[in-house]
């Protein structure tokens, strides 16, 4: 099957692959013998990349690189991926256009698997969801509040709230609101009232048009306002973040950032979902 | 030895090496182990690139892949192959320079073999000719008709026609006449009168200055003109193939098409010849 | 531990690289085994690059190439270091920024090896220090002459003769002159009173000022300057050489020309690096 967007797994699926990363932490076999991933990736992409060839390489597969743009040729995606075919177990992708990575999915029966577009980015989320879990007991309980503009993982975050039913707040100017306060996405202008409710804190870049003294003095996240949150509150900025821009200085360097840590699970969840995805038990 | 050109090998080389890629399909053997191969290919490169690189890790070597435009350097390329040769035990070059690749296999012992330049694709069209030997044991006898403007991919088929003695027809305007008419080359303006006796139909993607309807009305191949060849008759578009321009969507969508499955064997063949040019008895 | 100049090491650590190069030219032991290294490496990179991944790979570990522009992303070195390093055992790198790679290595204690940089390149320096001392025993007795202008192959020979202790003429125009003479520096305009003392021809391309027939008449290395030398002298010109410009086509084709044989040894060379700056004991 194909993973495209969070909610292309059921719960079921999810609680699957979270198992499947507990036990890929300690494990030998060589699930992906003898397999190969065609990867669109940009070269210059370190984490995704980094932990989509090693988690495959450690599984005992075999991933070639190609860059994104090999897809933006003349040659229909269709003879692209038909042809692929021949030679691949499945695909993963990081291109900007969404509608692209939908297109090779719809192509073919061989697994496609979206590591990022301009509309989302669902396996970073997953994995962060993850990380969480294991921090986490009652992970699904806790609010979660993502402090910037609109974008794709702020997307992805609202498509797993829906999908795993937890509380999401959404911070930013009003008019980076993303759809009409629901069950799951609450839309907030104070950044303070957000954060005295808050366990989790989640960051994105910011565009450019955001990065001026006047956001800054409103939303960048601080370890003075970290300090507003819940009890056991964290800060996981989604890397690449800018020290001084959505979060200050002092914030990274606080016991409140999770970040690095946080990112070790991606080469696990990555490989479940690969797993998953390829229907090979484990 | 090098591969360079189609007829830098005897009848008798091609019919080891289509034995031997006859074996390969059914092989753990790691021939290539302990091996380096310096591949210089454009990132970007699927078909080619990916089956050389897993044709030979399958074997159990190792490859490392450069960009082209390395070979373009201000450096001698006497001195670039002879530090290679250091470390590596073959090159394997796609450059649009045939002169390049040329100068390159007349600099050292090292094996170089060439998968693509803008005057000729060997590989790929030996690949072929083994998929069709697959087909029909009789492929000598067959009638082999390309339809399309001058380039590599006609030119490595007249090169082959003339090795292997069987019959290629070339219809085009008169204007992408290759040579004289010879005993396995005729040029035709009639793409009629060629189907009529074809068997097996080639394309290659057209140049700018043919991309329009009247090349299309005269010359495209569509399922209604392939029904005018033989029994058993079928396409073969070299891809990148783009419908609605030298082949028509309806083709691609036939019986007549045999484009995916035929690359298959690119790995067997490109593995075989590997093997041969590096002497390694199979 | 980090490797960015020459004089990171003491001499008790080279002689133990050394050591460890020597049985690595006859070693079987996966002692990379598990051990994932990122490369920052421009892909055009031909002998650094694939003998550090070869290096790497023989002895059982995995690389991924990165190209240097990676590091100048908005994103800061502390954290793309922070990320990589929940998934890599070192980083070997080649950028032009010398000051970029102390940053990194300061960053985290991931060990940072520097492949090169626009003001050194030990690694290369090193490893020509191996081959010399591989050919003569006496080698630090030898008299070493550089021929041409200040560069980060000069700066590397400098920083090893003056660690070291051996003799070090340096011979150009005297505004190339890199500092005040002194026991292990001697700068000279006049090449035949360099190479009548001189036991190794070392050089470096020119820069476009100097790629004159000016420059050429005075100190182009030819095969009857090198009659000049003490008995058994030879010509280890830095890789890219060129032809016609800081060496001659004579000279290169001549005995006193040691250079692709040399390079065999940077695999081994490196090797050794990489095992003594992650303290793997061999």
């Amino acid at each position: 099957m194909n993973f495209l967007r969070i909610d292309d797994f059921k719960l079921k699926d999810i609680n699957n692959i979270f198992k499947m990363a507990d036990k890929l932490k300690d494990n030998d076999d060589l699930l992906l013998k003898g397999k190969t991933f065609v990867l669109f990736f940009p070269e210059s992409s370190i984490r995704t990349r980094l932990s989509f060839e090693m988690g495959i390489k450690a599984l005992g597969g075999e991933s070639v690189l190609f860059p994104p743009s090999t897809l933006d040729k003349r040659e229909a995606l269709v003879d692209v991926v038909s042809y692929i075919k021949n030679w691949a177990d499945g695909i993963i992708v990081r291109h900007s256009n969404y509608d692209k990575v939908s297109e090779l999915a719809s192509s073919s029966d061989l697994p496609i698997i979206n590591a990022m577009t301009s509309k989302n980015h669902p396996c970073e989320i997953l994995s962060d969801i993850y990380s969480i879990s294991k921090l986490l007991d009652d992970y699904l309980d806790l609010i979660y509040t993502f402090v910037g503009s609109e974008g794709n993982i702020i997307n992805s975050w609202v498509t797993a709230a829906d999908l795993f039913g937890f509380m999401l707040n959404h911070v930013c100017y009003e008019k980076y609101r993303i759809k009409e306060d629901d069950e799951t996405y609450k839309f907030l202008t104070s950044l303070n009232d957000a954060l005295k409710i808050s366990d989790v804190v989640l960051t994105d870049p910011l565009p450019k048009e955001l990065r001026n003294s006047d956001y800054y003095d409103e939303y960048q996240i601080t370890k003075e306002r970290m300090n507003l949150c819940k009890e056991n509150a964290f800060l996981n900025p989604c890397p690449p973040f800018f020290r001084g821009e959505e979060v200050s200085e002092d914030v990274i360097n606080s016991e409140y950032f999770v970040g690095y840590e946080f990112k070790k699970n991606l080469i696990y969840v990555q490989q479940a979902i690969i797993l998953h995805c390829l229907n090979i038990d484990f």
